[in-house]
């Protein structure tokens, strides 16, 4: 785990517990990993409620209500759908605070539109809804590694905005 | 993460696949850490469905159906809410294989009967159904990766069974 990672799950639990908010993620490509890193902080439980790890799209749509018509048009790996899966995390899970990741982590299931590494990020607080789509260089451990950690370097902006 | 859990998660994935199950996890005190290493194989999505990291009591309640009488009488670090984590991940994600993960990573919440280290897991297969208590020792990211890698150790163990 990078240390980078640790501070800034350190400067978001400041956050959230200053505002007593709770917070939760939903995962794909990065499969648990940003919820491990969260989690890794001693005293989470007073702040993490939780994550959800919604690797087939059977889980995102039962658990997170992600509209299967996103999923049919364009694709699991999209700005709608992260913002859906954002937005289903805040319902499932109670949390006023949600951020989601899903992406082609690879070596395989990249196309010429959607090549590995392309990793879309939703961020959700309250009523707030943030999007964003990346594109990560290297292998799928470098990918995995590298989206992870954007989801909280953004966390901690727009958390402090 | 560890070599030898990626070569245990390898091992996994090849029974998964030839039975045509599919795989889940719950976990607490992990944090995401089991679903984050079966995640990084290449091609997991062809057997991993999804986690479930239920690091409140509210979320093993509510997406767990973990009886709240188990929570109040012998606590969420037990084998019963263990094997009551592992049935509900079951039904909860339509899989037939889960494992669950729940105890005290530390450094604070141990007690004399259930002192920092005490990590109980719980393993389904089908109908069937183990449980297990351990003490683990180290640090907070010792117990965690300890307790990770311990999960795969059985699950790979009953699986070929």
């Amino acid at each position: 785990m990078l240390t980078s990672d640790r501070i800034r799950v350190a400067q978001i639990a400041e956050q959230l517990l200053y505002r007593k908010w709770r917070f939760g993620t939903a995962e794909s490509c990065t499969g648990g990993g940003v919820a491990a890193i969260c989690t890794s902080l001693p005293g989470s439980s007073r702040w993490f409620e939780g994550g959800l790890v919604t690797y087939s799209n059977a889980m995102k749509v039962n658990l997170l209500k992600v509209p299967e018509t996103v999923l049919e048009t364009v694709g699991a790996v999209s700005e709608d759908c992260a913002a859906a899966m954002a937005r289903g995390a805040q319902q499932a899970m109670n949390c006023d605070v949600t951020l989601s990741v899903t992406g082609i982590a690879g070596p395989d299931g990249g196309t010429r539109e959607k090549p590995v590494g392309t990793v879309c990020f939703g961020w959700a607080i309250g009523k707030q809804l943030w999007t964003e789509t990346k594109r990560f260089t290297g292998n799928r451990t470098d990918i995995r590694t590298k989206a992870a950690s954007y989801a909280l370097v953004k966390l901690a902006v727009y958390i402090q905005s």
